[in-house]
């Protein structure tokens, strides 16, 4: 492409609700432009980026077995009426009335329609299993559109949905698409983690949400440093140290500890690691109180202590009055040494393994040191129910776990029988049976990786794009070509050549200044750079530079070509 | 592609609300499914062919110079508005509000976005021309959605539009994209007609409309047999004769016909061919009567009377009461010899090339034989005001006029500063002055383009599809496979070596008995098919036979490859 037949528009200003880097730089590179609120023009660049990642989402669902196909944007609310999601789905749902009154809304997804097609299309378990896509244009009427196109209210979206006699077919179809989707953001050169998504109810491995680690991300991840493994930090688990508890050593000690209340008061004032303190925590279970014992350095994680069995779906701590009656003692002054009999010690698994542990006295200005669990304390359950640090083993056993965040870009979900069995989708089986259909869902949010591609890969300059979602890989720029023919030749002649060798390649044959010209390409994120000047050719060299180097360098042809091939 | 992957549905019923051969094909071969009135979900065989048409003509667009980008289907009203488009468009905009009550309409088209876009990104003349494309769903609410696909709701258009500085620049990129639609249609395979579709208000050459030709088709056209000219029936010219008017030869004589009024009569009765004869009708023009004379043979055209500068806009048959007044005689033997001075006598150009005709002699009962022009009958001006008939000499010069009916499958348009003006979309010319722009609109109906193309070329078993939009160039087909281990390895192996080929290629690994399996590959309009069977097998043969042929033959796998390379 020759950039001077092409519309490129870099900005310098950039509106002040523009609040994370995608959204400034996509403003700026001039890859988008705002219609209305939530509503985005993609321009010839940005529409360029964006049918890169939906090209290699199309390559990759057709690999994996799925065939496209294309459902109406505009769909009855009759549908909607079926499943009930007319008026569950909320104000997302963008609804409108055609001029026979008829309501429709703006497809936001398409689990009615295709359940429509396939109950109408899918006859006999011959046909199954069966999985279809679409590349389409959605609309979510989001109440406070933000983030550019991150969060947009119309956008790009691969829908996918697959039908199944049984559970297992759809669990195979389920891994396909697991891999797939693995296959994709690993090809556009995204670091990126499936996260379990499971809300436990349903059990198994029913859902993952795919998500691009990005500072900027809405969602708190925790994550392998060695392996796939990922996990909402909410959900990750704290694996048993693998080390056994060491037999006990040191006698049961009161100490006094006046005013030492916070776990870092007391390891300071006793000079004890915090790693050798057992915090208590008092809450209210369904029957009475529970104790929580985690380390000194661990917090307790309420997600997990919500699904043990001693407690409430909502956990409360104890109040000071009921701490009081039951210990004898006040907050910061409790641990599990003599605790009544009525109230269950749940000990998270690092604590466990804990001998000659400092804990609180139960008695107000004390501590013990020296304390052990079965000589001196009970332990109704072991049980994981601290938060995990960075640090900690991954779950898999494999690697060491990270803490960061993720933008959520693909979702893969195993609905079961739900919409099958509200709109009446079954299949014969080899008996002849009616049997309502499994059926498994599959999103991409295709224009939103754009986003989260700049979110994770950017710097100072501007976009620093992975090859594979580059909207050229290659920049020739020339310097001063109006006034040097050979300058503006020898650059044709490689563009030319570099095309022709399969390397989409821009030839900026704009006539800027270096500087500008420069900026511009760095702004856009082109991978590599290659400038061609009369000093140049005089050496027999191009100037390369790849986005990620710190300074340029000088290669022959020879060699230039060896780096892109 | 193995179709046992691949989702196929051809179906034997057809709805009765089917009426026209593309749409019953379309759901017989199950390349749709209608989801609501005028919304059609596109099955993987559909979307494959409407794939095809996307791609040439996405291609053609960038060959010429277009960059593609993508604008909101979603449009505030403000945009609308500043057109007055939002009232004047009628109930085809499909009006919504969003959860804000803000008032949006899916586009049906997008002049106003882009003009939008235009003004905000446009700022020097050195930016033009600029010419933008996008392929994208639009919505029209039709009263009466109809011929499925073919006037649908929903649809998939390409939309491109041009930013000038100049009408001469807007004129060059209105050729430019003339030639890339003619190349799209003819890469197609498709027969059609680029139509002048000049409203003549205008003045030059501001807008054709592309016509599919195929009998379905709502448009009647004149389209020459050995050139590209086509127009509106209405407005095709009708050439002057080649031929003078020969000299005199008869005297004029009154004769009886005493009941003949009709040319059928009149030249039966008088032994005279109808070319021989010609009639006269009185018209009401702006000042009084005016007569029009045509051949015998011919018809007026009330467009072009409509056109006459004696007439008003809108033009209306004399009364018989008017007529007896003015020429002493009734309707049927009126004729231009005798005529009051007050009444000018307009005659087409191929009535004014006769001698020695056959005319109403105003005087009921009798008609004058050996009439000629200037000697016995004055002529006010010749005209062209006859409608065209099969046969004519093209006005191009090239071929002869044949008449048919087309399908408006693309239309572009010399918008001028309509829209620039209404929204104040100017650049900054070269000495600084601010100029509003000029505008070219571009549009072709991509689904529509697959439903024409089936009007166009169909017959009793199915669809015929141009090479270039087949689901599958070639389909390969196997007789009784699941008994021949020789046959369904002969065909896997045949399938490997055509797609290794690049040959897009089917293998129908269904295990259909053969007349079903061949009946299906007939309906949805494989070009080529191939047959491996055992009997082949032995002979070193396939049985081949183009979607065209009356026959199959047998051909080796040398021929084969020979055929389709």
């Amino acid at each position: 492409m020759r950039l001077s037949k092409f519309h490129l528009a870099t900005v310098k200003e950039v509106p002040a609700d523009a609040e994370i880097a995608s959204h400034q730089l996509m403003l700026r590179a001039g890859m988008i432009r705002k219609l209305a609120s939530g509503l985005y023009t993609w321009t010839p660049l940005g529409l360029r980026v964006m049918r890169k990642v939906e090209n290699v989402v199309r390559e990759e669902m057709v690999r994996a077995g799925a065939v496209e196909m294309l459902m109406p944007s505009v769909q009855p609310r009759e549908l909607w009426e079926e499943t009930g999601r007319w008026e569950k789905f909320g104000g997302q749902l963008l609804k409108m009335k055609d001029r026979k009154e008829q309501d429709y809304c703006y497809g936001p997804t398409h689990e009615e329609v295709v359940t429509d097609f396939a109950r109408n299309e899918l006859k006999s378990y011959k046909q199954l299993p069966l999985n279809v896509f679409q590349i389409q244009t959605k609309f979510r009427d989001e109440i406070r559109p933000r983030f550019g196109v991150m969060r947009a209210r119309e956008f790009l979206m691969k829908d996918a949905y697959s039908f199944h006699l049984t559970p297992e077919s759809l669990g195979e179809t389920y891994d396909v698409m697991y891999t797939a989707y693995s296959r994709i953001f690993t090809r556009l050169g995204l670091a990126f983690r499936a996260v379990d998504a499971d809300t436990g109810a349903i059990g198994g491995s029913a859902s993952h949400e795919f998500q691009v680690l990005a500072d900027a991300g809405e969602d708190a991840l925790a994550f392998s440093d060695a392996s796939p493994y990922a996990a909402n930090i909410e959900k990750a688990e704290a694996l048993a140290p693998a080390t056994e508890r060491p037999a006990p050593t040191a006698a049961l000690t009161r100490v006094d500890t006046p005013t030492q209340r916070t776990i870092e008061e007391v390891s300071a004032f006793l000079g004890v690691p915090a790693t050798q303190v057992v915090k208590t925590i008092l809450v209210r279970g369904r029957e009475g109180l529970v104790a929580l014992c985690v380390r000194g350095d661990h917090e307790i994680n309420e997600v997990k202590v919500a699904h043990l069995p001693e407690m409430p779906d909502e956990s409360e701590l104890a109040s000071e009055a009921d701490i009081l009656a039951a210990t004898g003692a006040r907050p910061g002054f409790i641990g599990p040494v003599g605790l009544p009999e009525s109230i269950p010690v749940i000990v998270d698994r690092s604590a466990a393994v804990l001998a000659d542990f400092v804990c609180g006295g139960n008695q107000d200005g004390t501590h013990f040191t020296g304390a052990n669990w079965q000589r001196d304390a009970r332990i109704t359950r072991v049980a994981d129910i601290r938060k995990v640090v960075d640090g900690d083993a991954s779950p898999d056993g494999k690697g060491t776990i990270r803490l960061g965040r993720g933008i959520e870009v693909g979702h893969i979900f195993q609905l079961g029988q739900k919409y099958a069995e509200a709109m009446g989708a079954g299949v014969l089986d080899d008996q002849g049976k009616m049997r309502t259909m499994y059926m498994g869902c599959y999103g991409i949010g295709v224009s939103r990786i754009v986003a989260a591609a700049i979110e994770q890969s950017h710097d100072e300059a501007g976009i620093v794009w992975p090859e594979a979602m580059a909207p050229w890989r290659v920049a020739v720029c020339m310097i001063n070509p109006k006034n040097d023919a050979a300058v503006s030749e020898a650059a044709e002649s490689l563009y030319q050549a570099l095309s022709q060798a399969g390397i989409d390649t821009l030839l900026d044959d704009r006539g800027l200044r270096p500087g500008p010209m420069f900026a511009d390409m760095e702004l856009i994120g082109i991978p590599h750079r290659v400038v061609v000047s009369s000093r140049g050719l005089e050496a027999g060299t191009f100037e390369y530079r790849a986005r990620t180097d710190a300074e340029a360098r000088n290669v022959t042809r020879e060699e230039l070509f060896a780096l892109l091939g």
